[in-house]
């Protein structure tokens, strides 16, 4: 087996470890419309980052939702919430990663991002 | 003593709490600047929000590193890279959300922010 | 009565004097997601900002679309149109703000914005 | 007949050769919104930038495909993904430049412009 | 005399109106750099829109000021705010106009730009 | 021999294929700052991306500069820019990329992209 195939392969486990249903059917959106940009998703953010032991899976999702609340990428924002969920963020620290990101974007990028977060956690 | 000083003490705790002198300097001649503005710096940042239990002020770290990174907001990135060793992240953590974010926002702002950490950090 | 609750007092009036309808509805579905948040809303944007007398409200409508412009914030922006429209802006005056703004941000984002404004102006 | 009409008229004739109904369909709207930013949209873009003779409109084309997907702007990423096939890219290598800003604005956006390239493309 | 002319006359002539002498030395750069770039510069943001009479001038900067400052860009913010003085925007102002885009882009970006300004206004 | 050192080896060669000194000293840096950032760099971005047969690199560097000139990013831009040279694009279309540009993002990045671009290809 190739090494290719070990970077995809840990890239999967990792995404079954951290994501969930969402991300699959992302994933699955994205395969259809372009395949090796699928895989890429796997091996590069998955494989290579996310399995490295430098930082808690917790701790990377704060970064995520951080990053994906400042950027305003509602889409991935979603993928990154139901993440936080899986890896033990409560709800009341995921919604408060995003009021705080209203001090470095401003306050209508993390109102959009709370009214998605709210979509998914208020359910 | 009114409220609104309360914020503002509040917010002075919190500052020298998890801030180092780099962030005394830039508030400074902020100050000089315009000094409502450094006055809302540290009440709404520091004593609205940072103050809040909800969140560790070391996922509070995480966060704003995240955030700054993808930014590509060195100033206020570099004070946030102390604060976040001032409350018990690592070189190497700080370091693994730099390059996690690469993920988000691509490789050249990740690399901007990871040569302005290593300035920070590795001497 | 404290002072933090003049704030959000201030803010509030503020709140009615510069915005309309619209911003009531974004700011009910905000406080259902997150009551800290659409609270904070009121009390920094409008109570300490908007509320303050070096510029008119006028010219701070103005700054607030072209902001809401190149940012390509829809919600926001529509929110703002109407504020601006409620303390004196013509419905020229507001178009040209954005078509301005192809200046700075570039003709999608403008093109973006007109399309909206339209929408709640022309109608 | 005038030289600003002049920049006019080439600019709609460069537009008919690089871009297809669906920048039609959105310069009508424009026009009903602003019709002299319509006319801009035609007199800068087309009649001064994409009438110069400096670059070939099939490399004109990489480059508008290029920003459109880093900036996040759907709209105006299908025209000109449209416009791409119209001036002779492939199918292939409008997707491998979506994929290719990958490295510069990370692969949630590069995501976002694939799907919306693969609505356009795989039909 | 050609239509195309008088664009670039008229917009020499606001040029001259509304700013300073920071313009004249950015330009004369640009112009080495890409003489077109620069006659477009005239052309379009002073000679097509700064020319209208649908907004006043002053209103005009109070929107350049607002949209450099959360577009982060200190060469451009700078020139616009001495363009901002020349059109009768007070100190107090022009600070106020930054201050208030805190809540829009967030703090760090507000603190750049006020930084900017006040090596400009408070020599 | 493993295949991840595959796509290292054929990153590297890519990179000498297409890059020059300002890439190689660039990477010096980041390889002080974090070995593994940069030989991500390689991997992904040039192993992985650039290696691929979808795309010829002259288009590559043509869409590589648009995307820099947009996210207003000077150090990535100045290698590109290096790099276009080096596979053929003429200093004139390198310049009509990012002239072009001031469509998408605005003047402002335009001229800081062009002004950066001269101090490359001017001397």
């Amino acid at each position: 087996m190739s090494m290719s195939n070990n970077r995809y392969e840990q890239g999967l486990l990792k995404l079954k470890e951290v994501e969930g249903s969402a991300a699959d059917q992302a994933l699955l959106a994205l395969h259809k419309a372009h395949p090796d940009l699928a895989r890429f998703c796997i091996e590069y953010p998955m494989g290579d980052i996310y399995s490295r032991s430098e930082l808690s899976v917790k701790m990377r999702e704060v970064a995520s939702i951080a990053a994906l609340t400042v950027l305003d990428l509602p889409l991935q924002l979603g993928i990154h919430i139901q993440a936080g969920k899986k890896v033990g963020l409560t709800k009341l620290e995921i919604k408060e990663i995003i009021l705080q990101m209203s001090i470095f974007c401003g306050f209508p990028r993390a109102i959009n991002a709370m009214l998605s977060a709210s979509q998914i956690l208020d359910v």
